[in-house]
């Protein structure tokens, strides 16, 4: 596994293999077994699985979540080789932001002004930025990316067809604890009573078909509601569990009420 | 001289050219002098050349200047044969915004937010992301632009900068006719009085160290004004004559008062 910590020498290594299919992973860090789900299919799809491991700052509405978004390199190295990574690329702020954020990308698509939208000012255009950033370094044939971040998905897809990008996004499944809890990063944040909080919330949220009945009962959990919508035949949920915001999504078959 | 008039064809084609180094240049079609000598500077300095002929309508903030934008195909095509363009690219409208324009780039930059950037709301971020799009098309070495759209050069090396794009800027002098009047697709609107009107714009424009007595004299000969202002040691103009816009830019050391 080749790690780059630099861009020029990824470049330089990248346009020597043309004759090889590459699937692009782009991550945050911490990986846990949802990445680790990403990287299989790449591994399973391509010639070489090219990772990326960026905190992207311009994505972080909340400074404070910024600052602890959990960093565990060593790890996801270890981790990164074992699935099978190829190429690891881990570029410095200043080289993915060489401008300072003075260009970006701008998008008028309706999924993107709502729910997440409207909750994280900003948080689109960083992480479509950087997204379209790392598309065009890696030329990728595939880019996997997770469903749990659904309105990011449609963005993202969107941003590949408008600017004519040749990688095929690849919607790959979330990966969930068997109490229906989405694996996340910041899941590690919480202690175990905390995570028990956590998983009920991932319980709660299937098992009422009425809204306005289950944001009731999440209330009475202690659990602080963003939003919770549907669209498209989905429901979509933002919620804070101990400080701690986490999101999902999932069709609206998937409901199972008692 | 190889015309493409859809997009699949010219991607095609274009990636079997890996071994020779490729010069853009991206016009709205309406070829003059201007466009010759940077369709030459592209020839001596490249093994091959694409020409782009898009009218890109999300840069007119002004749907009447879009409808009279002249557009003259076949003189255009004997131009760029003769001028020694090996590829033209055509594409559609559907084509090149797939998306309904839905994505763009916006820019933060200082440099787009006066002048052109607040006189005609919305082009440069119509110009930004349709050039993206060629320079993403392409991938060409060098990319060529004349100094006459200052600002959008400036912010043309800008996403270049931002986006990590390989290609080189390359920033190609203003050509003018004796008077200065700098040629552009514009002034093919004009009746020969009406051409003498704006010659006499350009002559006044480098007459006048003094920019209130310049606006005076501009506005005693019926030439209405959009704004002249001087930054970075230069001085930029945009006006109106008969009803048709022109902008103009140059170093104040070109001022020459009698």
């Amino acid at each position: 596994m080749k790690i780059f910590t630099n861009l020029p020498a990824f470049k330089d290594f990248k346009n020597q293999l043309t004759d090889h299919s590459i699937g692009l992973v782009p991550t945050m860090g911490n990986l846990h077994a949802g990445h680790i789900s990403l990287i299989k299919r790449a591994n399973d799809e391509n010639d070489l699985v090219v990772l990326s491991l960026f905190v992207n700052p311009t994505q972080f509405n909340n400074p404070h979540d910024y600052q602890n978004y959990p960093k565990t390199i060593e790890a996801d190295l270890a981790k990164a080789k074992e699935a099978g990574v190829d190429m690891v690329l881990m570029p410095t702020e200043q080289e993915m932001y060489p401008d300072d954020y003075q260009y970006r990308i701008h998008s008028e698509a309706n999924i993107g002004k709502v729910m997440e939208g409207t909750a994280r000012l900003g948080h689109f255009e960083g992480m479509m930025t950087i997204v379209l950033k790392l598309l065009l370094l890696c030329q990728a044939n595939r880019a996997y990316f997770s469903e749990k971040d659904y309105q990011q998905l449609a963005l993202i897809k969107g941003i590949t067809k408008a600017f004519l990008i040749d990688t095929t996004i690849v919607a790959c499944p979330v990966i969930r604890l068997q109490s229906g809890l989405p694996l996340s990063s910041r899941n590690s944040r919480f202690t175990p009573t905390q995570l028990q909080k956590a998983e009920k919330f991932a319980l709660l949220s299937r098992s009422y078909q009425d809204i306005s009945k289950l944001k009731a009962s999440l209330l009475q959990d202690d659990i602080q509601i963003d939003y919770i919508e549907e669209h498209f035949g989905r429901r979509y949920l933002a919620v804070h569990v101990e400080g701690v915001r986490l999101i999902d999504n999932f069709p609206l078959k998937d409901i199972i009420t008692s």
